[in-house]
């Protein structure tokens, strides 16, 4: 059970909506049990078709609030626009050492999706990294931290990588769910025209179907996970 | 942590020293947190070069005694003989009514090592699914049964799945890896020409530097798992 | 567009419901348009935890013709009890021969599923080769038949073969869908326990909104397709 | 079967003969049905052992008459230096939305090729998504462009990837392999060096024979193929 | 290079002509060097739809003297009947253990080509490991063997491994291609329906430019290959 | 057996014990019997949290001098601060044809490692390609190279790649591993808190019970190697 006892959650999005739409119910989950919650944006979105930039960051302003989570926004190449640079790597792991997270949360890294994804994905892996190293001086004072745990999300099953087993968490419970769907409507600039909430709401419950439960979000693991003991690791998802 | 209140595990093997040298570990660490384990053997080991099946039945007795416990064996088509059938997999599944496991251990599928291995490993799977079946008369009065989670064990690298994320579990605990040892060691007939113990200690050892810990096992979910929160959801290894 | 000139459609299924759940939307959308479709279901689903086989026969039929398809049984051995042998394969065999199918579909041979399943789309494969050998004495007098496309069909998304590109039908027609849904209900005995109508339908949403349409069914073809210009090809579905 | 009636088929080249070696024949078999094809290539080959930049442009654009297509000559980083850059994506978005294509082909996104090859793969992809967005101050007042089909195409069998089901193009008619093989022949420079020509009609003849035809060029889907029914997905090939 | 001092080569194959087409240049260039080699055909091809078993029998017959090899044949299931049964990978391990060879030929374990061919594969497989243990009583008196390697043909590219890395084995000798093409033809009865020769010349071809000789044969090794030394692993083709 | 008339061995790492760790015994082996090698070091460790830069150099310095190696250090980006740019590619391709090595062995290119260690690894990888071409004005007037063999090593499983079949290189002559020992044991500043050679030295146990030898290294080819006859094609590994 998590509590306010659990260091934060950090999540890192690419575009101003990614987030909510990927993973945005484990964020409601856990801050509903009082762990902080905090989500990095990496562009304004200012690539969409719909959607003016400080509309966009309005709406993802509005929508961390409905999940309980702070927010902050960081310019690196801008939307559509991001390239693998050490740089950036760096700029991310300084945010690792200044929140201190236990678990972070990234888009994954598989490549045939938005070029923004997964780039972002790879940047956040190695800045988990470089955020252990002790001698960045980019990094400046700041003490070096491990995170606990790096788990990618994906926005579609396209990006859901096949050679990494999931772990499904059980995200049914009817506030959960409320308070998902409402961050995810905070997009208004986007979801008219894209049909997501429908999407994401499906791809949760075809999980949750599996998990046994209503609703459940699968997340996958970039390193294997530790547990003290077999008792402790989950229990499995039921195939049909 | 487990404990008695805990579903029982059971590991099946298809040779008397599989179970040991593949995940005795792990059955150390958790009887000895007061969880009932079983095991099933399904063979005598009558056709190793060394070893007569009396001798390693006696041996694996020894060796279940020091893990904490009970075994039965089975006599499926004998070692080096299995075959895929149906009415294996109704065997096991009959066991896994009558047990009535959480976790399920049993050994991986892939494919180029010992055929008994791979088999048997996928005649799990499968009695795992038929044991959750209502209609089967070969089952007979048994009322059906969904264990809590399958997972694979692996005697070599070479066996590990590589498509699988393992969970690791931390078995560093000085009195379990005693255990696991003295449980590997009762197999006389076994270790002397094989260095099985020495590798098997090396694997745990290895993937323990790679947990944060002393000695982990790698074990290889058949199923997503699924858990109730991500603080739930164990810790990441740290890749060097 | 299908015709009644275009060779039928084959269908295999492990059980009654099978056929319908996997890949209904097709059948559907290809009888709409004139072409034959003939089902094949190989067991009774006597092992079913709902439902007695005269009630599954029953309800299979009825589905069949909401589905506009012909339909037979095959005894081979038994609900959950399916073995590869080369009897099932010949049998599957004639019945290609009789029929002369164009396109055959036929469940996913991904493993860690129900063990009837991936048993038989092996099988149904095997036969599709087993069907085009002129020196078969057990195919008896029916002349080789070379069919057009084996295809594959999965029951959830964890049988979806992930090294396989997948081709999208488009069943967005409101008959389609319509036929289909009544063609699941049809299964009285199992879908009240499952919400597999439910399951079904958001996965050919799902892929629907990646193929830009409002519903698509995702078949796994055996072997790459053949076309005689690229603009046959089809069009490709966009990731979001 | 193709017309002028479709959109155009765009093919993109890292180097001079490129296109030809890898999927010329394709290209000669649209046009020669009626449909316009444009072939843009990303450098002038000044990296190679054999020919002068000059030569190798006037070479291809010879070539690019044989196969009836239109082409032009971009400069990006330099032969054997290309890099993967947001700003060659958007110019490549940016003649999408000029040539405004159905089919667009690129070299495969396999990494172990030349370097050029699977970077301009991936610039070709993310161009393509690209091209769809609408708010993209770079790409100026050209409106977004939805293409049809992005394809792969790999000039050795080490470039084909994996995890792709191919389709495949029936090349045969004697005037489209004629086409193909004087447009491969039309690099003087590079051919007597190389056997190159040798090696393509071999990929296309073993590619023919598992078609059941002359010839066949394999082509690789970026993303799912979508059709309006069964009957219009083509034929399977026939394993041997 | 080998010499009469090499222990002998064992091909097996499924029917009369598939050690020829799959492998048969690798068999003449070690036969013309002074090592022994023995084919083993598994069925005498009496599914074929061209050819008379007897018929089939002598050509192979023909064939194994055209490559220098000694030659046996084995009645199992019959041709397109064979099954996973351990008695016949025991049958095939009594051969291993009479004929003592180093190296191991056998047709790939890629499931989707032939019934028998990847079946085979596997028996082949399981059978080099019962080889080597000491207990098994069906195979009698026969001290156990340690096969050197075995490694693993292809009839076409669709049954090479994609996640094994070859190794190329030069054939180019003028005299070894003469007797490979001259076995080829001996199977009167196939080649003429089939384009069989061509095609594997034309695969032996393109392996060849890209091992940088004439002409090569991939073989796929079933475990990884020992080395003394860096200097004697090989020379590393070069992709073009 | 290697000899002073092998061409040179050229080992390229990402920082100053790289190549100890990963491939050291093999650099000894191959230096033990008279071969050349020369290390090439991409960092000077600069990022470390143990360790100042002057004392790595050292410790690299002597740990090559260990292996009986020559060693040159070079600066791209800095530690930690790789990125994969032509121009570092081409100052790697200078290296290779002044160099003029016939094995090269690079770290594996599996992403979820050391940032540094794949992008080093696709660096060597492109630059073994580029020392070839004529037309490079960058790497002046050197002549082009063509390396015998590409390998991959590794610093810890989590990076050796799946897909790929390592060679086993036996290192158990005592003399090779005492220099190997000796030479990891020269980065006095790392080793005390990272275990690395109890990891690497049980990697090479575990690699060497599975070759029946004392210790081997797995390296993992870039391409399919090349023999001139199966005798020459290394021994299977005997998985247990």
């Amino acid at each position: 059970m998590p509590s306010s006892a659990e260091p934060p959650i950090l999540a890192v999005g690419a575009h101003p909506d990614d987030i909510e739409f990927g993973c945005g119910g484990v964020i409601a989950q856990e801050t509903r049990a009082g762990r902080a919650a905090h989500l990095v944006i990496c562009s304004r979105g200012e690539a969409a078709t719909f959607g003016r930039p400080e509309q966009r960051v309005a709406e993802a302003q509005r929508a961390a609030a409905l999940l309980g989570a702070s927010i902050e926004f960081l310019d690196l190449d801008g939307d559509s626009r991001l390239e693998i640079r050490t740089a950036h790597a760096m700029t991310l792991a300084g945010i690792l050492r200044r929140v201190r997270p236990g678990a972070v949360l990234a888009p994954s890294v598989v490549e045939n999706q938005h070029p923004d994804h997964w780039r972002l994905g790879r940047l956040v892996r190695d800045a988990a990294r470089l955020a252990r190293y002790g001698g960045l001086a980019e990094l400046g004072e700041s003490p070096p931290h491990h995170i606990g745990q790096l788990l990618f999300y994906a926005l579609t099953q396209e990006s859901e990588p096949t050679n990494v087993t999931p772990v499904l968490i059980d995200i049914s419970a009817p506030e959960t769910i409320e308070a998902w769907v409402a961050a995810m409507e905070a997009h208004d600039s986007q979801t008219s025209s894209r049909r997501y909430v429908e999407l994401q709401l499906s791809r949760a419950r075809l999980r949750g179907l599996g998990a046994g439960v209503e609703y459940a979000t699968a997340l996958f693991p970039a390193d294997p996970l530790v547990f003290g003991s077999l008792a402790d690791a989950g229990r499995g998802a039921r195939a049909f």
